[in-house]
């Protein structure tokens, strides 16, 4: 048996007002749903589900989980947007914590989300997806 | 400025032999690099990253992350996959946290990795996600 694909990456957060605002205008995702203690966005192929921190440790409906301190998620970023990118997160005052180089090309962006988590945009070279053809949005 | 999809999941462990040994045999996960302190498994649109919990909180040349308790992911599983999921985990002695048939059809399957990670194997249809026709693993 063969996992194929993330469908849900989960990050965690105190303040889900701030978290949405970041989300949708820092990053411009799209939210699918929401309720007062989660926020679900739907992305090319998965899910970034934000969960409030304290009710997380308390519902008891669904399997246990919930981090104390700060995640990590890349998001997929083309060469061709680095600078817009940074710009884009400029102008919004969100500060860049590094910029990278790696070795074989790829380039990284890394700032915060209001939670605290280390969020990071990245051209996916890094990993050797390659974007489909025709498209600028899907990863292969 | 539209992040289009997340390129990277980070999980934490605190042992990283026994969670490359479920990762491989229980979810079938392929490894794309490792060294002492991270594994790296690619799959189809994204990577899985697991980072040893102690040395990550020390590391200082990336920007600091690191989860304390429990995070949480999922991964898509076909609804014609489930039993076999099931019969699979239970060969390796995986215990079933739970399942849940979801109001809208979806099927879901929780268990924990060693480091104590919720996992999940759960059908894309719950969020409205659909196979690519002729392709068992692409999710669209």
């Amino acid at each position: 048996m063969n996992a194929k694909a993330i469908l849900e990456s989960v990050l965690y957060a105190e303040d889900l007002k701030s978290t949405e605002k970041f989300y949708t205008e820092v990053l411009g995702l799209e939210i699918y749903s929401k309720d007062s203690y989660h926020i679900f966005f739907k992305l090319e192929h998965s899910m970034l589900l934000i969960f409030d921190k304290e009710h997380t440790k308390q519902q008891d409906t669904l399997p246990q989980h919930g981090t104390e301190s700060y995640g990590h998620l890349a998001f997929a970023m083309l060469e061709s947007e680095i600078q817009k990118w940074k710009s884009h997160l400029n102008k919004l005052q969100v500060k860049i914590e590094k910029e990278l180089r790696w070795e074989n090309g790829a380039y990284s962006i890394y700032f915060r989300d209001p939670a605290g988590n280390s969020i990071e945009l990245v051209t996916p070279d890094l990993w050797e997806f390659n974007y489909y053809s025709g498209s600028t949005s899907l990863i292969k």
